[in-house]
């Protein structure tokens, strides 16, 4: 027997790149009134993604994005999926390169993080649009 | 009190490259009959990896191959584990930098994705064998 | 109705690098006497990850760790966040590429992973500090 409640959290990133979403999803742990558990998040898109990383210092997430922007550059002559503009094939790219998925333990009601782990949105793209993160709770 | 149930998937790839297991997927979903939880898939294999991408346009997908063989090339000089082939590291090496395991949502008895999002195997070997995909649902 | 109870594991690698970790987790999968269900191991560290990847040959592993490090080198000239040291940027960087939960079914009183599967904790710090990785059954 389980018991799995699943709510929708849409987040409109103002722009591209790492947007800090801790505070909705904790909330939602809040008021589940769990306190023991697992919280699972899934990103319903394939051109902006999630990940776990350093929440203290701004530095780290601007190195994170200028090593993927490196990595996965735009207009390289090898694409052939560029009907939507230079930066739709480099946005798939790097959704496949992170996170889709990421499940996190509850203890005493709140996320079990890391000291220094925050939970972000990646959007890979120039012009974002609202994105929807299903958060499941069990 | 937990109880999830778990069926093994068998899949062989027709050739090397991404391939589409949402319909097998999606009917043990449908035969289990839960209208609400967590289906978690788990590939057994590290030379085959599983992710979530654009299901639309296949030009995303040629992409995605293009880009992670440039990544990891065959027969770099640097390479001492080649025994069973020059594909066989770079498949580790694909298979660690994309998924083993993806945790999807069930919602209405069906799976949560997103309207593009595809569920594929991607085998990284030149001759593929059957690989077998871990199905959990609860 | 559910039920997860996580426990705490405290690794300290003795190197940079792929350290074997199923034996403690095995352990408490065993002590649990779960017969099926899940388990989800989660890293509390942003410069620490873990892998499933192949046990066998240790040159696989070898491998890996050359292919990471070319791939994000240090003291690159566009890094930023280098007051910790040449190697905590690239660390935060190998870990994003890598995997902060891992989801295995467990069948028969045990984890169901694939012959050649191993569970790694992968240190990316010169510097090795003991490690918690939150592990998570139900």
């Amino acid at each position: 027997m389980v018991s799995v409640t699943t709510q929708t959290l849409t987040v409109r990133a103002p722009r591209r790149g790492l947007q800090d979403i801790i505070d909705p999803v904790a909330r939602l742990v809040s008021k589940s009134g769990l306190a023991t558990g697992m919280c699972t998040l899934f990103i319903r898109h394939t051109s902006a993604s999630l990940i776990i990383q350093e929440n203290y210092d701004p530095s780290a997430r601007v190195d994170l994005e200028t090593f993927m922007d490196r990595l996965v550059p735009e207009g390289a002559s090898w694409m052939t999926h560029t009907l939507e503009g230079d930066d739709d094939m480099p946005s798939h790219i790097k959704s496949v390169l992170t996170q889709v998925s990421l499940s996190i333990p509850i203890l005493d009601g709140k996320l079990a993080l890391g000291t220094w782990q925050g939970i972000y949105l990646w959007e890979h793209r120039d012009r974002p649009t609202p994105r929807e993160i299903l958060v499941s709770l069990y």
